[in-house]
């Protein structure tokens, strides 16, 4: 399938922005033009879509997600991480069943097209139900393993990563995995070492929750010695081929410089870290530094919209509000982080950037907004002022998931009526 | 006109939120019935919407705007407020005309309507401008007066406290005004004790600027012998009779104690406080002192979008963040910010909440997209999962001025062209 996108002004993250306008031919999956205007035979036998001057840029990659959590959305609100984990989060998923993790998958699957999302880091249960979940819906996706033993069972957590990695490794042109732990506190040091070993045995990175409540690092500190999260992993050999670490809250110079040494990449959660009394992330001091930021929406019960157009927002103003500097992170910057950061902290290649070659995940923003106007400065309104709700088309991979309102792949009616049915029996 | 809502669910501010559907039917611009079913003569020859289970709830209340500053969307991003003030915004606000302030306002009441804002408090240039926008778009508003003489012409500003106040008192029953100060750092002190000894003689509120910045409170301690902002307007009478303060970024526990005492509400502007850098204002403490705490978007040149579902998300998540305490401020505090309280904040009597003979400014939210499903705990999901285009119907005083994106009295393509001559003209 073939697709022409003429009349576009082209955002490309790390680019300065023009505002004349181009045109975009996907094909077999890639960007093959980008330009002021395609050749003719580029074009021909393909479908054209005239963009009438609204913006096209690369889709968004949540680079942290625990998809299916769209079921308890709502549920715990105003409790701290630790009392909503396990009060709330644990009983419920504790009964949590395939189908459950299938239909709250797609649900999630519904926002992240409606609003501009087209990879997703996806750390969840029962990947094959994920697996059936993103394949039906057409999203490009990295499965993230989340290794733990708080009940001791360190076997089958081995067992399991061998064989999801034999599983999941190069599934599918658009579904594969990567290595990973859940946290800190909920793995015994023989797992994390063992992960450890695995990751370098096969030359993988690595992906974690780090960092991200004061209990944690303190409790870690208590536990390892005086070591931080960043530290405890590093002595285990966790990072030997660099890796993702989520969150990062709670992190100091020394802790940021060698997440950097390591070649870690930061999965940045705003809203999750807020809602659940975290903190903010010291975002500008990891920029500073050279370290790859992405942005996260987390889960639905912690967030809870899944809209990485908020998280880009937040990005830029919580810097600016909490160092009391107007300057400290820019608009330009939280576009890289939602596109091209996102993509490489979760090792997608060529995606994130409208280029020849690149991969066609796309989305078109409506520009004719009241709060878009009058348009003095794209970029910044891009992140300022946009609303998720002015992404009017989706394309994943060259193929259009979502336009207008209408998911060609999907039926939202059914999978609300799924996903109702699993959190009233989960509830009940 | 009558207007018959039902099978709607219906959230009232304060009141405990029930799932059953009812009805609302209002009828000279207030609401006659909020019930489980209006009895056939209330209904009898009027307009019957069925809302579908719906969310029906009180229009919000922008308690602190800018509006026509819609028209310097995306300048000056990225810079602290004295220079974004100083160098970006007055230069181009001393070439401002009427018709620019009738265009950009215009262009905000766009955005207002399309996200549920049904009343403002907009203090900005040209009052008879504002009026004739206002006016034409039908929304509820105070027009709050902003005197200031760093030119040295006291007088001028008497003169015009004096004629707009006469002229807007009572202008129209949707159209009044309230005595005010632009700021302390750009009033002389004869003329905020003037202001005050008019507020006095005619038992009036003030609104003002208020400890916005470090740099504000710390330049009027130097200034006046050691006085905080709210210190030196107390000594000056400026509160006699209650009022409103704008910011209050700065403010520690004997300012806030101090305001309290002088019946002062605070409009607070979480998103224009984060992206000019000046710091997240301590909401939890004047909510634990019961202080009333509106709602309000600022100016589109330092937000850039005119939201409140933006505020209330940005007021709950900030102080859960900021303190490390998920439980700081509550969905439901957010709810009476937008609604209720933003209504004190400006002096709207009977405006804010579903109840007969309150004002029939009403919205209705569309819950059947994605990010609100499942639908496990409504408030909750109205504060961190709505979007402000989850908005599909806004009434004013019984009016519908906004359905399903179509505005019955405005014309958006035409104020777009306006909006876009005046910054163009400005800018060039």
């Amino acid at each position: 399938m073939k697709v022409h996108l003429k009349n576009a002004r082209i955002l490309n993250p790390g680019q300065e922005f023009s505002e004349s306008l181009g045109e975009v031919v996907t094909e077999g999956g890639v960007i093959r033009y980008v330009g002021p205007a395609a050749p003719r035979e580029l074009t021909a036998g393909g479908r054209t879509l005239d963009l009438q001057g609204n913006l096209l840029m690369p889709g968004l990659v949540n680079a942290h997600a625990h998809s299916a959590m769209t079921l308890f959305r709502g549920l715990g609100g105003d409790l701290p991480l630790e009392r909503w984990l396990y009060d709330r989060i644990f009983p419920l998923e504790d009964k949590l069943t395939p189908e459950d993790v299938y239909a709250g998958t797609l649900l999630a699957c519904l926002e992240y097209l409606s609003s501009g999302i087209t990879s997703v880091g996806d750390m969840y249960f029962f990947p094959e139900a994920l697996f059936q979940a993103y394949d039906e819906a057409g999203l490009r996706v990295k499965y993230v393993m989340a290794c733990s033993d708080p009940d001791g069972d360190t076997d089958r957590e081995f067992r399991n990563l061998e064989e999801r990695y034999a599983a999941f490794k190069d599934k599918t042109p658009l579904f594969s995995c990567l290595l990973g732990a859940h946290a800190e506190y909920t793995c015994s040091e023989a797992l994390l070492t063992g992960i450890a070993d695995f990751a370098v045995l096969h030359r993988e990175p690595t992906y974690i929750h780090l960092s991200e409540t004061l209990k944690e690092v303190g409790d870690c500190t208590v536990r390892h010695s005086g070591l931080t999260p960043p530290q405890y992993l590093h002595k285990l050999g966790f990072f030997e081929h660099g890796g993702t670490a989520a969150h990062v809250v709670h992190a100091d110079k020394d802790d940021l410089d060698l997440l950097k040494q390591c070649g870690v990449n930061v999965a940045h959660n705003p809203s999750s870290n807020l809602k659940l009394g975290s903190g903010i992330a010291p975002v500008y001091a990891m920029l500073d530094r050279g370290l790859c930021v992405a942005l996260g929406t987390d889960g639905a019960a912690s967030n809870d919209r899944l809209d990485l157009f908020r998280e880009m927002y937040l990005m830029a103003v919580l810097q600016k509000g909490a160092m009391y500097d107007a300057g400290a992170v820019t608009a330009e910057e939280a576009v890289r982080a939602a596109t091209v950061q996102g993509a490489r902290a979760l090792y997608l290649e060529k995606v994130g950037k409208v280029e020849e070659g690149w991969a066609a995940d796309l989305i078109v923003v409506d520009l004719d907004r009241p709060h878009w106007k009058p348009l003095n400065d794209l970029p910044a309104e891009l992140v300022y002022a946009a609303k998720s709700s002015d992404v009017i088309l989706t394309m994943v991979g060259g193929e259009i998931l979502y336009e207008n309102g209408a998911f060609p792949r999907l039926d939202p009616q059914k999978i609300f009526d799924r996903c109702q049915k699993s959190i009233n029996r989960l509830r009940g």
